[in-house]
């Protein structure tokens, strides 16, 4: 028997001697050398057990005295096995990416990229900030595609919106935001956490007639609609930022997805002094990666500067510099362009087979922009069938306000699919 | 020229014109065929740069009539180039882990299995508690080293104590918590940003005399003493969150870290209604990984059970289904007892090395347990000249409350620089 056995073997006999009172309460233990001798084993066994045992506080020492029972009133470890009831957490079929949208080699070396060359930096704690190389990157990566001005200071590293909004939260004194109708839950919610006031908007021009210390809106891709904030509209907002001293939070994280008109410029360009600009990997990279970023306007990164030792960066290194070899290689704008392409294709084949069940049915909108179209049935039978089609295919759909309005994805259905898939829900 | 291009040109020539006032607003453009004849280009070329203009807004089609200019209010793009002072955040070499404390291979071998086997489940989002693969590692590991008997659903997986913390302060409505000092600034931050009432204490009876809804504490290992809750503050500690019916967050982060007594079961294991149970693999594994589980009491399960849709999950899948192959593999555990034996080995040559030196000029404490190892010096000169050898090796320290003590990281430092550092350090 080795010695660590012996030893434990001793302390937890002594142990449960105190628990079950064989040895009450400030009696005095045998000596080390007594209790060796007694027990025949070891002193170095019997001074480790009464070590383990002052350590924990069952017993003390009292300098040339001895070791003393403390008085414990007693406590056993709760043992319930429980069980309780999981998250019924359903990934659609219809709502993630096909396999030609990750390039999961390409990825896999720029991990093993960093993994065999940056392996110091692996070891040392993360910049609260995110990574001076990736923010680099992300930095002429939003000069070149969205019009973004910014120092490589101002960008914040963070895991999704929600750490990216704490963090935001965090240096702000703030008390209101408001945003167009549907909310986006995971942001609002934030929000709400902090006790702000939710201003909830159906309409664009009543949203410009009221005072709010934030807004949060997606100017170039507006949810679910696929419309951008046309050029008027945008001027007004900034002109309502200015009027009220309001933020603008720009969530940009899908502006990619645009198929008959070009990508615009991101409001940010035009007031970066009243713009927070967020965007994403989640829809160009891998909806399983968790990384966002946020520019802020100079006067917050000043509060931000002084208060950054309370937050803790929430990516993990490893994947932040594995991103930014990816957009250093310029093989993230390579992939851009592809599932650029890719998307397009995708909506294209999309609108033809609808258009084959197209009767008085329905209409469809929101079908330049973004990875879902807009079903608007003309009755609630034909929009419950839909439902119905769509629970037994098990994919995802989303009823707007309780009307006849159902929004669908379709990022993770083949090509080859689609027509099938189509046919399978639309047909009379 | 490509036709792409030359649309661009014909849109951005339009757009010019009617932001120069060129072409006044309502007035009326000519149609895209004689805008086509007259430039000698092909109407396809003009109708995509009109179309462009009008989703931005620039200009409106009128049903029969034709496209008419908006009336813009015109705002320029901020253009500014801006600079910002930096964040000076240093990587002290002695606040690291070494070279032989991280197993790049493994790892490796674990993210690329990952990225081999699982692909389908990288291109779907993230179960909002965490993968279960990984819940369920967790699961077993807490209930093998750490006496926590849990439901697989009470664990809840996060980008660090901060994303945690903030799900915690999400699904519950309380509003104070109690530590004890030196406060742990990333957590307690925290709390302060949603209000709470923080309530620091210097000794334990006092704390037990208090009332607060939370208390932050990590048992198994105080910082920066490195001691035991003993058993009878234990148990007086569980006694005190019945009594309040308040919640006891324990921080495990560093339980592993003790050299000359056993690693003792979490508090948790005593009473699992009244425990928030949190630890991270940001000590066992690598720094820079963010990654960090909590196991919520039942009756705070069922609370995020209601709410889950409003948060998200911060901890990227590839990630998470690594350490899960790790952990599955067994060369977690493994890595575990080696890294005991490393911990444990450092420390005995830091106490060696530092005796050597050893006059009246200081005391040691904190010897036992953790990474650092806590200087109180006689007077300030000493305590001075050992700050500024330290600032000339650029190495990490912290002064305890403007006493003469100091903490002092040594995870950083191989073994055989030991001796020439403390030497440096301490020499007469």
């Amino acid at each position: 028997m080795s010695d660590k056995l012996l030893y434990e073997q001793v302390y937890e006999k002594i142990r449960n001697n105190i628990m079950n009172d064989y040895y009450p309460a400030k009696s005095k233990l045998a000596s080390i050398r007594q209790y060796a001798k007694s027990h025949n084993i070891s002193t170095t066994t019997v001074e480790k057990a009464y070590h383990q045992l002052a350590v924990e506080g069952y017993i003390a020492s009292r300098p040339r005295s001895g070791y003393y029972v403390m008085d414990i009133h007693n406590i056993k470890p709760t043992s319930k096995k429980r069980t309780l009831k999981p998250i019924t957490y359903h990934n659609h079929p219809n709502d993630q990416i096909t396999p030609c949208m990750f390039d999961s080699k390409v990825y896999k070396r720029m991990l093993n990229q960093v993994l065999n060359y940056n392996q110091e930096s692996l070891r040392k704690p993360c910049h609260p900030n995110g990574e001076l190389e990736l923010r680099q990157e992300i930095q002429s990566f939003l000069r070149e595609e969205r019009n973004v001005l910014c120092d490589v200071n101002q960008i914040i590293i963070g895991a999704g919106i929600q750490s990216l909004l704490h963090i935001l939260l965090g240096i702000t004194q703030n008390q209101s935001v408001m945003y167009l109708e549907p909310e986006f839950t995971k942001a609002i919610n934030i929000f709400r956490q902090y006790d702000y006031k939710t201003i909830a908007k159906d309409n664009f021009p009543d949203l410009l007639k009221t005072e709010s210390d934030f807004l949060y809106i997606s100017p170039s891709n507006m949810y679910p609609s696929g419309d951008i904030l046309k050029v008027n509209d945008r001027n007004k907002l900034i002109t309502w930022a200015h009027t009220y001293d309001s933020y603008i939070i720009e969530d940009d994280y899908n502006y990619l997805m645009r198929y008959n008109s070009q990508v615009i410029p991101a409001i940010q360009s035009f007031d970066d002094a009243h713009v927070i600009y967020i965007g994403s990997f989640s829809k160009t990279l891998l909806p399983s990666l968790r990384m966002s970023y946020m520019v802020l306007p100079p006067k917050l990164y000043r509060l931000y500067h002084k208060r950054y030792f309370n937050f803790a960066q929430s990516v993990s290194k490893l994947e932040q510099l594995s991103v930014a070899n990816y957009m250093k290689s310029g093989l993230y704008y390579r992939h851009l362009k592809k599932l650029s392409k890719l998307y397009k294709d995708k909506n294209e084949i999309m609108l033809t087979e609808i258009k084959r069940y197209q009767n008085n049915q329905f209409t469809i909108r929101s079908t330049d922009a973004n990875l879902h179209i807009v079903f608007d049935f003309n009755n609630k039978a034909d929009k419950d069938l839909f439902i119905e089609r769509c629970h037994e295919l098990t994919y995802k759909y989303q009823i707007i306000n309780d009307s006849n309005s159902i929004i669908f994805p379709y990022s993770g259905i083949e090509n080859k699919d689609i027509p099938k898939v189509v046919k399978t829900l639309l047909k009379p």
